[in-house]
């Protein structure tokens, strides 16, 4: 059986974080704050709370509106404060084994975390605790934090936590929870996102703003790379116990992870996508007679195109939104039709038309090679598409869920040959630079990049110790990133 | 607990049908055709298939893509004939009682009917054939169908089901099913849609054009009002046996409920929503600084809007689409707080701009209000709210879950009443004659009303013999409408 | 797969009914009721209550104790009158159809019905309803009972059901309800039981004593063969509105069906099932050192047996009660290990001993001959069987799922051959006349028998129109028997 | 909501472990053998299998016959060798974190356990453990074993487990396995079985000898108390490790826990139970009619006071094997009927009768005195209860759920209080030196008594270092026993 393919080609986020410190219903509300993470991973979810005296653990495979929304579950998580994570993938037969957050209770007291990013040496320090008696219970590269936790020497909680992140390479950004107190850490590049917020007085911890104005939260700022934040009931205090580097924030998060109506870095993610779309405009050479999304991702680009370029934006592609990520071709016979399960060319908009199309970015490209051909196949009589990000080359090892190098079309295709591949008159990706004007940097400062940039330039910002030598995708396959 | 507050706000197609005729694999193309039509009906689902021998049925709650794709579930379904149906809700506690197609074994053989519309006099008629000792199974007006044709003193199956049908009131657009024959029939004035399509000599009867672009059909032609087809091994056969009557069909398909890619009646839907749009940029006289569609469905006619004002469109209002039916508001005290579960503003695009927003329709108003409200939170410093559609002031009894009249805010609020009520600097709705220009008729004729428009004019094209007198919401809540 | 094979081997009752007029909790009091009849059927359950205004339907598979006492559920069956069912099995891909009471909404009002028995005309009768009309939504012939009240010419309900009753053959008791009205009916032959029992002043149908007891009710009475009960709020209403007829009670119901503690037409099923033993003593030459039961029926003849016979009873053999109806063998090559799932030889007690085996009755033989193989192996020096029943060599069609005639080891082979088959050093059956001693006759009367005695003798007592001419067995597999 | 009573009022045996070496099919042998040992925990269930390469673990709430014998389950346990372990509870909300066979990737290999039994000095090593930074995924005892032997500092493997269990006190039955070995250890008292058997060439470790049966293996003799076995392609190797005790074998296993086709310890568990009820008439002056086993497990013990008292042995109480643990009493009001939903006297067999009533023991008593009622009820002019134990007055500590000292009858009560709080004319209970008679030894010693017996006497033979001091009960509820 094959899942939805349109879904295989695609990146995905792999986490969303979010807490609450100090307010009645504090489950609850990390309950909404995950669903309006949903798009950060979809497969399953977990919360812990802590009620003065115990902590209370909860894990479900499926969307937050489907499983903890029920009055039981809920019921099952007292407490005034809560932190909880969404994730996209039970990889493995693991089942909730890997869900986050992970909690342990240590001769210190209990310990909850949720973590977003992915750790890139974490296999080789669980190979060091092992050998010295640890054992694991997951194969989530998070559980190492805690076992960092338990065995260190130091004598403070906090302590214990900066010298287990002392440790670890990669990108982090940390939600925990110990008695009486919600800590968040990012790490020292900053790679994945997390904002403060408050609601009423109570302070929360979050991956996107989205989730604040959900419940109606005020956005205090963002948390700062390599900043720790220890919430208690006297207040916040900030720290930044490692080593400053200069921050290199996910540039993709801006392309296609965030939600548009998130503020991120201090810069709206939608007002982004259009300036990249007015970019793509500004380089592009064609003409055409409408500008068409692919949606939905597809969507701020194209206005901004539409607007720089003068053209008609125009639902020239109808997408399904009740395709679930489940959806299984029913036979054999079928799968070789190459149904429309997901998206449908609207013919009247498209017939005898040149078309310029416009996607976040093309990872395997076969979806793109699907929607030209549905497209043509509606009339379009030219089909330009533009990419609102540029190639993506090469793999992530930050918590982005990237098929291998080898099945990147353009890390084995030169652009004329992806045009060729994808059968569109003309192929235009964004230049870098032009992403990083979008992006409101002038240019991209190649010595010291402001952003991680890495799939698209190869060029990684931290070490990358479990993957380095011959044996790289064994090892991958043996600890799963998580977040 | 308090279901989503949004999705008791709009209005529901009850039903999609959809049958093939010859083709190996025909249950898995009904799923696919169904999955196409999910929009017409999320709740349950169903297929009858026939293998030549023996009828096969098969009836699940949930969506297509989560019940119908199992290799299991479609080995229950062999033969090459199947119809299928998708339904907006199982009220009360029927279970699966009332899920279509709806089958029995008659004297003359197997009969399988699958309806999109409503009967008017389905409960009259119900009485006498218990008073003669017919026993129902279900609630649904479709069953009566069943038992008129398993009654009738006609001798040939057609003549049966003709026989039936004469006796009957209302809206039916139904695809049949009997050994060796597939059969399609609209009622005289057409209320609900219904096509012909084919796939490599298969022929295929469904609700809208989408459905067959999913598995790469052509469309033949729409089914007349009043027309029968019956299509066997050796063809297809038109009949017109209902007395002739001018058609009306509905122009909420229009409005809301048909997909934008579909094409009904010879005219495209998006096409038609985008000219809605600019006839209401024309008749309105408010200035604003950017359009903002109420996303999904204001999104073609604040399109249309747009590009007639040369207005900037904007995606101001986020909807997260991970939002099931079943989203239940956690607790009390969150839901006093009016969370976003739904819909979150886009404060950087809102922010000190003058907004015209733009909708489909106003029912109750509840959405609305919120809706604005979250937009002047994000900042707008004016609101100005266009509707796609006139005023819905009255009840639709021919297939569409409307509220009881007295809970439509047109029913009981001036437009300046609602517009006070919704909390909006202008309100303005496309006028009645405004939105026969968009479907193309120079104006609405009054003496013969070219659509049937009874929600916007309560002029019902048929009679209402269970709705009269007294005991209307009494009789209604005994038999429900299916489809 | 291949299901428990044990359970394949035995005669399987198909229904228990249950009722009680008048009572707070009915619903509550009928689970219970239905609890102690499990033994007469463990698929699936339904109960009908009545609130005074409506009637709510509960149908659900598995056994009662797991699926009604659920909170939720007796709270969707409020009223002071309910009845209620439990079946052997759902066969076929009906699923929750076939499952009683069945119910339906007739122009003289709701009229609810429990069956236990079968019917031998249904399918006859169903034919012609068919011709004129009636549409049957189960394959149970019980529904057919439904449709003649529903098309009968009588002006009062009591008329109506007496006139349908009338026309039909087999077996039925049953327990109907209307509103204001519970109805108790047994066929004039009386084959199946039903009693009359009473709790605080309300009034019970049920089919056993045993599910009087479990509620502290008391017995009154049987209901007669013939007769039907009509309990109302003035009281209980007795008439015999069918032709009379010598009674003929189901004598398998003494040897297996009923559970051992209840009390049948006078007379106490386990002290019957130990005269039986001690007439099988009587009537054996041969000698053993112990007297082992095949567990659990064979318990009380065993020990009547042993009395009788100055023997030490012995469990030689151990069940194991955790082997459900669901229990698969695990693989192929298991399979052919022959495992003991159900039975296990206490090799202690078995070994160098002359062993007595006491049965209920050999169906197939295929159990027989595993359960003497496996006593062999733990030791015993020579098996002697004792079965408590005459020979098996007909079918029953009142309402027992019995294999087909060749099926069963008594119709093709001599007493000689079977113990030569199941390999036993001799091999016993209480002789007809034996069995009717012990239930209190003085003899088999050949020209009037006091019991039905079909399954033994081929005598059936009612007409079987259904099953005469030469596709007996097609037809049966077109109408299931329901009870 | 109030679960069956009658449960609630005995002991439960916490566990059965099972496992095989070098067969094909080893995880589907497992299953049989869990399921031959059900009687020993019924909540859940789980195995491991290894295939040379991998571990594969799964576990199920529920019997083995309902989750392990589906064919997906069995493919997901590829391997020639695997072991399993059943259980009584799932106490908490843990879920299934606290089903067995626990396992873990060590740094040695990966590692298996599956254990019977309980300890009593693991809380305190679990802290210490705690302190040096080991992280616990579950409440459960034996998990301390795993970490134990993850800490170890022993150089091979059986040494790192002998040098763990070398630290641990209490009782211990366990079955390991690690990459090319099973391994099975009987703690040096032996209070829990464990036997060793054969099936064509490969060996098994079981708890009892049902479970060689149900897959024809032979016996091949009890593993020793304080002996370790080692399995491997070589054959079997054995050790005494640690320090040599004299063997104190739980004697309850004779009474109550074991299946009574079992032999343990050298001797058959039916014949046991029936010397003890020979015992108990030796021991008793008080006449009858008739003995009635409280079914079933009183049963053995009842023919054998049969036997011995020359009295009728009968059937006087009929068991319900369709209550399931999960029968919920439904109302309040019925609750307080006191309906009978597990047991229903055979007032045909009891009325006039003076009754001798035996059962296997008395834990809180409840369930004694309604059994009692309910005899008087159907008619008993005397009623005479025998209990084939001493008086149960102690906690267990070693793998069985006792409810705490003050909720045990006989710890509250003298005989003669006991006599009246169960309304019997008599009582009495086999002396301790007479079940010690019955189990084959002259008379207890009470410097060295041959058995474990706790439970009656209050001698326990292991420090229990957990449970000293005032907060027993607190540490107790922290720490589940587990086996």
């Amino acid at each position: 059986m094959d899942e939805t393919p349109f879904d295989d080609d695609s990146l995905h986020e792999e986490c969303g974080v979010f807490g609450i410190f100090g307010r009645a219903d504090a489950a609850a509300l990390v309950t909404l704050g995950l669903h309006s993470l949903q798009h950060r991973g979809q497969e399953a979810a977990g919360i812990v709370s802590f009620d003065g005296k115990q902590f209370h653990v909860e894990r479900h495979a499926g969307l937050i509106g489907d499983t903890f929304t029920k009055q039981s579950v809920l019921e099952r998580l007292p407490g005034e404060a809560a932190i909880g994570h969404t994730r996209y993938a039970t990889t493995g037969g693991g089942g909730l084994r890997n869900v986050q957050p992970f909690f342990a209770e240590l001769s210190a007291g209990g310990f909850a975390v949720a973590h977003n990013g992915n750790l890139t040496n974490a296999l080789t320090v669980q190979r060091e605790l092992q050998r010295r008696g640890s054992i694991f219970s997951s194969t989530s590269d998070t559980e190492t934090i805690l076992h960092l936790v338990a065995t260190s020497g130091a004598r403070h909680f906090n302590d214990k936590l900066i010298d287990a992140l002392s440790r670890l390479e990669g990108a982090f950004s940390l939600v925990g929870m110990a008695p009486g107190r919600m800590i968040g850490v990012r790490d020292p590049l900053g790679i994945r996102p997390l904002v403060l917020g408050e609601l009423e007085g109570s302070l929360i911890l979050a991956s996107e703003t989205c989730a604040l104005d959900i419940i109606g939260a005020d956005f205090v700022r963002d948390i700062q790379p390599g900043e720790m934040v220890t919430i208690t009931d006297s207040g916040i205090e900030s720290a930044f116990p490692f080593q400053a580097r200069r921050s290199r924030f996910c540039i993709f998060e801006y392309v296609y992870f965030a939600r548009p109506d998130s503020n991120v870095e201090g810069r709206n993610v939608y007002e982004i996508r259009k300036r990249i779309g007015a970019e793509l405009a500004r380089e592009s050479k064609e003409m055409g007679d409408i500008v068409v999304p692919v949606p939905d991702s597809g969507v701020p680009a194209a206005i901004g195109y539409a607007q720089e370029a003068k053209l008609p934006f125009e639902l020239g592609i109808i997408r399904n939104h009740y395709v679930g990520r489940t959806f299984i071709q029913p036979t054999d016979s079928i799968r070789h039709m190459g149904v429309k399960l997901k998206h449908n060319a609207n013919r009247s908009m498209i017939e005898g038309k040149r078309v310029i199309l416009v996607d976040d970015s093309i990872v395997r490209g076969t979806t793109s090679q699907k929607i030209v051909q549905m497209v043509r196949e509606a009339g379009a009589v030219e089909v330009h598409m533009r990419i609102a990000s540029p190639p993506t080359r090469a793999s992530c090892f930050y918590g982005v869920d990237t098929p291998e190098k080898s099945k990147l079309l353009a890390s084995r295709m030169t652009i004329e040959e992806m045009r060729d591949y994808i059968q569109v008159d003309s192929l235009g990706f964004v230049s870098i630079d032009g992403l990083y004007r979008a992006s409101f940097e002038p240019e991209r400062n190649p010595h010291a990049p402001q952003f991680c940039d890495a799939c698209f330039t190869g060029d990684y910002p931290t070490a990358l110790t479990d993957f380095d030598g011959a044996d790289n995708v064994r090892q991958l396959s043996m600890l799963g990133g998580n977040g």
